[in-house]
């Protein structure tokens, strides 16, 4: 990781800079709409699911989906990763001092594995991945793939930041944490600056064609359309707080509103309990079982610095696992799209949480709000998925 | 269906004009590359499962994937659907004598289904869709969500044909094949169309950044690269061949060499057996029950016309279930689409048919070849995959 003290400071215009930095090496991944997500989205829900007494909330949500799961490796996380080891070329003296050669170490059991051996290998610097041995075999057969050396720590999440720290005092590598950098969160909040350029053009086109149905007489019917003018809003999945802080970090002074989501299933809303509490949750106690995986771990410090600190996040909300696990079905069976069960939070939070949608309808208005929500990653295989819905 | 005495010319112009036609009613869908599938295709294939005494062949193949699975109603059958509809409407005298109401007619248990169903309620036009009585709940369901009556026809396929005929004669509606019909086959050409756009626009945003590497003294290594200029080949699936004589039809004159893809089970290649014995295959005898569901048609009358008679399809190759289903499993881990194994059959040529990978290297050479493969679609439920893996 470069030195902190060399890092650019934490604004939109970094974030327009760190694009540039990873631009070739990303893949602008696809922005998609569907008509009968955004409609059941824009529908009250059943009162009976909402619960007595209240009255279920009217949103006008028109969705749209960031698919970073078709980013490389699968997940958002390569932005970061690129970032972080373009980023580390730059420090002075890096690459004098053999800095190649020493290399970089993480420690992930998931996305950032892989994310880091990829953009490490690709510009031919040495990575070594810290996993648990309790990692699938397939994660660890791709994160070796991408040419990493993977060393073992132990059974659970426990002792893997001391291992990768003894690493770093024995070999002189540098530590690419997950999340809690400064140049890592910048490589994730891209994905945001990408998302806002692609509703706009898509909106602009749509715009044209409706114009071009209007003077040429056809089409007909229906009232006056409102010109669209970009997203109202974003939610983006949280778990160490990378991608939601890079996410609000790259609407700031935008206008656009950005919420985080979290599964709420053995306590892994930490973020959502810690900002409506006003104190970060520093580490779970026991690492919460959720479906949703990739969101298991706790907000780190510097992502909360811009979530919380700076208010750049408007508010925090959690789903149960079977509303994650009805969202995933829709993002397969609707959107067409692979994804985890992680992926599926911001939708299920559009779809099935009362205060957000309640939330939304006052917000929105009659006008209602073109909604973005971040596909975060699509890393599971077939027989996983068939577990899940066995 | 408009009367044929009224329909374009079978060329890539009339393709170009029924994209003007259709453009504001479907999506543009992505179109996706994937290194770790091209590098799979790239790589000969273990001698084992070619077979006694044959070397595997080496061809170079960068695929290109396009995603019409992400198509309105999770099919390329929408855009045949929604040009057959608009094409109706321009026939002097429909509208007049009644057209709306008397309305339209289909039958299909599958992607047609829904296909027409929306294209007609769109246009405020009725709809009759004839199904088997043993068609899936929720594609009845989808099909009726469009706005469609559902008739059944009996357990099979046998007789639907007759009772839509029957409706055409009581009703004065118009009959709207799922691929026997110029305007069907035009509607699905406009897929092949934007297909080689998109692949020449990602091409030079590629070149441009290459030549940026190159220009800045950066990057270094490796080779002088090809400027690449558009598709070398395309492979679309066969059934009842709308989709593959469009891609044809839609690449006359450019010199891209267009392929069919088929499920060999239980004699579903009929389109193989038919172009190598000159003679098409009129029906089957028991339709296949193959994994492939959508490919178990046979080539009607139409469709043949453009690729035997016509010459414009270079050759048909057939694939096992088994490699449908591995082909299917990888469009899902590795690139990150939901699809139904339909769409996987041009991928499992690619990777495993050896006639079809010698070919492609004999005729690509040292250069290879960027290879289109047209995804079709993605109209499997989650509850279907899971049987179809478990």
């Amino acid at each position: 990781m470069a030195s902190l003290s060399t890092c650019p400071p934490l604004t939109r215009d970094s974030v327009i800079q760190a694009r540039q930095l990873i631009r070739s090496h990303v893949h602008l991944t696809p922005v998609l709409t569907n008509k009968t997500l955004s409609r059941m989205a824009s529908t009250p829900r059943d009162p009976a699911a909402v619960g007595s007494g209240r009255t279920p909330a009217r949103p006008i949500l028109r969705l749209w989906f960031k698919c970073e799961n078709m980013q490389r490796t699968g997940a958002f996380k390569a932005r970061g990763a690129f970032h972080a080891i373009k980023r580390l070329q730059q420090e002075p003296g890096w690459l004098e001092s053999g800095g190649k050669g020493k290399g970089v170490v993480g420690y992930s059991a998931g996305n950032h594995a892989q994310a880091l051996a990829l953009a490490a290998a690709e510009d031919g610097i040495a990575s070594r991945i810290v996993m648990p041995t309790t990692t699938r075999p397939n994660k660890i057969a791709a994160t070796r793939g991408y040419g990493a050396i993977v060393v073992f720590s132990g059974p659970g999440f426990a002792g893997r930041e001391a291992v990768a720290a003894e690493i770093v005092a024995e070999t002189g590598a540098r530590l690419v944490p997950p999340h809690d950098h400064p140049d890592v969160i910048l490589g994730q909040a891209t994905a945001g600056l990408e998302f806002q350029e692609q509703v706009l053009e898509q909106q602009q086109q749509q715009n044209l064609i409706e114009e071009g149905r209007g003077g040429g007489g056809g089409g007909g019917g229906g009232g006056r359309r409102r010109r669209r003018k970009g997203l109202d809003a974003i939610i983006a999945p949280c778990s160490g707080g990378g991608l939601l802080s890079g996410t609000a970090l790259s609407c700031e002074g935008t206008g656009i509103r950005v919420f985080g989501a979290e599964p709420e299933f053995e306590g892994a809303d930490d973020g959502r309990r810690g900002f409506y509490s006003g104190a970060r949750i520093v580490a779970h106690a026991k690492t919460p079982d959720t479906v949703a995986d990739g969101l298991a771990g706790a907000v780190g410090a510097a992502p909360w610095g811009l979530i919380y600190d700076r208010g750049l996040v408007g508010g925090m909300y959690a789903v149960t696992e079977e509303e994650i696990l009805a969202a995933t079905r829709l993002l397969l069976e609707r959107l067409k799209v692979w994804v985890e069960p992680s992926a599926a939070v911001p939708l299920a939070v559009a779809l099935y949480n009362e205060e957000f949608r309640g939330m939304a309808e006052r917000e929105g208005g009659e006008e209602g709000w073109d909604l973005g929500l971040v596909v975060s990653g699509g890393n599971v295989d077939v027989d996983g998925m068939v577990r899940l819905f066995s």
